[in-house]
């Protein structure tokens, strides 16, 4: 997908809105229109209106729609297409956020002039994780790995996400028990895994040294963080599942990306710099696609002042910070095609978030 | 409470945060310092942290806890409290809201030199309303004069926020058989109401044109709108409760007030525009109080792309959009003490909503 | 599906436990069992894990997971699989119900001997409607006219239950006009679609006599109500689809079919009835589905006591009230597989509820 | 408030319907009346309209409004009416059930002979306890040894129902942290304080040998449980207060009490074994009040059969297991006064749940 040699690249990317989950309608229009070739698909990543929680079926509902497009135009399995192609669906549209898929695709580029860093991206997969080695610095290490695998395929010399589906591998009764009697209970579950996802991209970015990390720091130093990833933990999963985007000076095409963190969920002013740095504003055209994390400070406090997300058990501080963070980014892009997910363990500092975005280069 | 003659009043607000609806220390703390007199105090402005519905009753707690403040401080009944003070508390603190509230005094100005238009405020009613005359003309008629008898007593020569709880006079049965009948049926209930008191504001304060208006046109012609109302309506309320905040050359004291109205949920701009104008930054500790109104569009859509927040059964509409313009707000002042109330027919263009800033004068 | 003739028939049925809205799992097995033939199955009736409401998708995920099994099964496309069986999932498994299904399978009887009444089913489709028809005495007759039909046809002599999804004709703005100003307005909407259904299959079985009906009773009346109608109603839908189950002396099988009505959702005496008419106890195994439809009173009097059902804006009242029947049939059967939809306007008094149930005969 | 000593004594008891937590009506109009007299008065039990969790401030709304009731009647300060009566207030009035308090009264018996046991009650304290004793064998103890007081002051031969609100005593950081390193972390919370309070129930039942028991046996031995407590605990409490309900020889009055307890939710039949005990059916006007706990089954399955309660991420399994409980509980009494609070661990068996109804004998 990310071929090496002398054959220069170039990523496209198509966003569209949907009516439903199951809605491919735009993505069908965007190959009868020719502007993106079903082959060419690297990633599919979108919001769907669920409650981004176990029992949201929204995601499952795209997975399968979107996965019988490719099936059909492609003339592959269910299982190829998931091989092929990364389908990554997040439920959870609180708010101002239109429910939207981007889809990425990677293409050669007929283009011959060079024209300065671009959008690159690419697709890797850790090893199969053992249970035990979830949470803590082998996943970390391997993560890195990865990471830093595909950044170097695809030439990318800034990374500016890395949006990940983070392996949780199962284990058995006895197995938790002894982990437990050993005096190392598994930390097999999303939380560690996020964590554990974040400070690998981290490390691969070289936000953190290496040297900084230990089992003992992950969930426990907040002030250790990576701003480029996004990280969903999914059950079940033993390989964690990347696309690493950044900027390559050997791409073409004529999308840029950048990114920024966000220091609380407030914080408006970081948005706004980094949307005069890609030279974007409110309500422009050359945008293509908003990423953003988002947590419900966990200390209960912003800005000095107490918040009632975490106390309020009629409605899940997930959907809250979703809302929040989204409400923002919309108002500060004009543009509510934004995508939001939430809990972010080590992704910015506590209560913050990092933002991405993808523009078309003037 | 606001006597004419020659006497210079000035207004004081004082702001503190809640550790729950009944939470009075900071009322207290306000008291026991003097930067607020007991006596002096005109009407308490909360947010609290239910959900702003039928079954909150965050709201009965705090008026219950603040009235008794002021029956034990001022040897008053309960009755007696009620007569003189507005306690005005909305539910709903979603997002970023932290619980707080701003309570609003008037009192003789000891300072002589007069220091350019500053805010003023005072308290009045409408007469009673019969059932039928609820969301008609009647209604909107004698909210206007009431509105404007209290501005011309306090000397307000420009309007930038008027608080109501509107009235929603009670029916018999047959009373609604015999409306319905005569092909004029009752609309005393909340939509209308609130409709019929933003547009006496609106009149009161000539944004819209008496001859506009007719019985048939509220809650239909989205245009006409006010930009200062904020009006939450009560059952069996008889007479609209209002308080009207607008500047006066002849009060006195270090408070100004403005306004602005959003065009959508996302307009950011109108709040930097009216920053601008009151000379606040983010995060200025001059900032003493903000108010807002929002509505998720009733359309569905948001600058040309759907919105989910009124097809989703697990959530109300109205926690959305309490929660988006409190970020927006939020985000801009660099505050989470952001005042939002939800329902905004006439308040604003569609999907719009008022927002009133008070500020210390510089 | 149901060949008139000679041929004897039998009816089958197989339940089956979902692990989610996609499990398919309990139908192949049936069918690899030899428990069921897919080209017999006439209808699939299930429960899923969603709310119920507008966002409620897993039913379409249903839907498209079990269309798919027979589509490669029987060699059909999506559109020949929704033409030949009746896939009818209902989401809301609030409480204690157990997400499961219902196949129903309709084949020739290789026995010969008669065995008394047996459960008869088919499925019936109404002609088209027009918009103006919905919820109007058109839409009633026309459902009677289409339950008889099918009912002669299978030859059930005793109607228990009629399952339909009710049709909502959509109609222009202007056909919406144009109605209100002629005095008619249009019914088209969930309310209507499911009364004119109910008080149709009321007519079909003689619970309500025609001249008893008017368009101004529907949705007027309640003591006018069906006990064997359940109807789901769905905007865009033209012509109501519908499965009717009775008894008929002249099908074999091992099935039986019988039906009560509470008289509110508290009335356990009508289920120990209906149960001791079928000889089936608590737990038995014996049992093989139960249907019922659910309200919460809309009077919002339960025994002359307040219920907070409706005046709860945290959750629905719809979600209330599955809980509260199948709770209540669950504890009578032993069996938390149990089938609850709600909004029953028609569907049994005010406040109250059919009640089926299929068992196999001793 | 239970004289020892020669003076007979019988409870009384009066139940009424709140219009809402804070409506006293119904206990101001049974003084009125002469039912009750305020100075009898020795504990309010009921059930409000809230969620029953942390962002729950009806109960707070309804000690609020009760207290100031017996203020006034008896002349005393809010702490003095905390000190003397028992106002125990729980959220969450889940499908069927009415809002409603039952007031509980201890007087001077002006009967002579003997009736036969009758129900007996009175309130206790246990001691404070430190943080390190919450959620072990201490606080187990001294529960007991409360309970066992209370019992025999008050003559009680045969404990039915234990309610309690459990101790949570504060802790600091820095002991927070040194249990930790002690390897006996700090159990502080509501889970232990309701597990070890309910144990000491049971001990001094006599249900559980207190040998059986030890601090690892807590939360973990779920075989081991009360079928009389009913415990709520509360952060910040350092004394667990409680009042024991049971049968007396030396008690008059017209009151009864007997339990059970159900062996799952869907246990109906334990229920009408009770009724039949008491000699109550359904509708029956000898009731008087009716008390459960409820728990969806932590193993996610009822029956053999899945249940979704602990995967809905929309509503909380609590919510779920009240409405369910209360719905089985009201159909079998045919009366929706019914209060059940969730959370039962050690309060009859995993899934189960302890009943207690009062009646008037015959």
């Amino acid at each position: 997908m990310s071929p090496s040699g002398n054959v220069r690249l170039r990523s496209r990317a198509v966003r569209f809105d949907t009516r439903g989950p199951s809605d491919v309608a735009g993505l069908e229009a965007a190959f009868e229109s020719g502007a993106l070739s079903p082959a060419s698909v690297v990633c599919l990543i979108g919001k769907t209106e669920g409650n981004g929680g176990r029992n949201d079926f929204t995601r499952e509902l795209a997975v399968r729609a979107f996965s019988q497009v490719f099936e059909r135009r492609l003339g592959l399995t269910a299982a190829e297409v998931e091989e092929r192609i990364v389908l990554s669906f997040s439920g959870g549209t609180e708010g101002v956020v239109t429910p939207h898929v981007v889809a990425f695709a990677v293409e050669p580029d007929p283009g011959s002039a060079p024209t300065g860093p671009r959008l690159a991206l690419g697709v890797g997969m850790t090893r199969a994780f053992e249970a035990h080695e979830i949470g803590r610095m082998a996943q970390v290490d391997e993560t890195a790995r990865a990471i830093t695998e595909v950044a170097t395929r695809c030439g990318i010399t800034e990374v500016h996400l890395v949006q990940m589906k983070g392996a949780i591998t199962a284990a058995s009764y006895e197995e938790t028990l002894r982990a437990e009697r050993a005096g190392r209970p598994l930390r097999n579950n999303m939380v560690w895994s996020r964590a554990a996802s974040a400070l690998g991209a981290a490390v691969a970015t070289g936000e953190v040294a290496r040297s900084a990390l230990a089992d003992d720091v992950i969930c426990q130093d907040w002030s250790l963080y990576s701003t480029t990833a996004s990280c969903s933990a999914k059950p079940g999963l033993e390989r964690t599942e990347l696309v690493v985007f950044g900027q390559s000076a050997a791409w073409g095409g004529e999308l840029v990306i950048d990114h920024t963190v966000l220091s609380d969920v407030l914080d408006a002013p970081a948005i706004d710099a980094l949307m005069a740095r890609l030279g974007v504003v409110a309500g422009d055209p050359r945008l293509v696609a908003a990423f953003a994390k988002s947590e419900a400070d966990p200390r209960g406090v912003l800005r000095g002042h107490r918040h009632t997300m975490l106390t309020d058990d009629d409605i899940s501080d997930t959907r809250y910070s979703r809302c929040v963070v989204a409400a923002v980014l919309a108002s500060r892009l004009g543009d509510p095609r934004v995508y939001v997910s939430t809990r972010a363990e080590h992704h910015g500092p506590e209560g913050g978030a990092p933002v991405a975005l993808v523009v078309r280069a003037t």
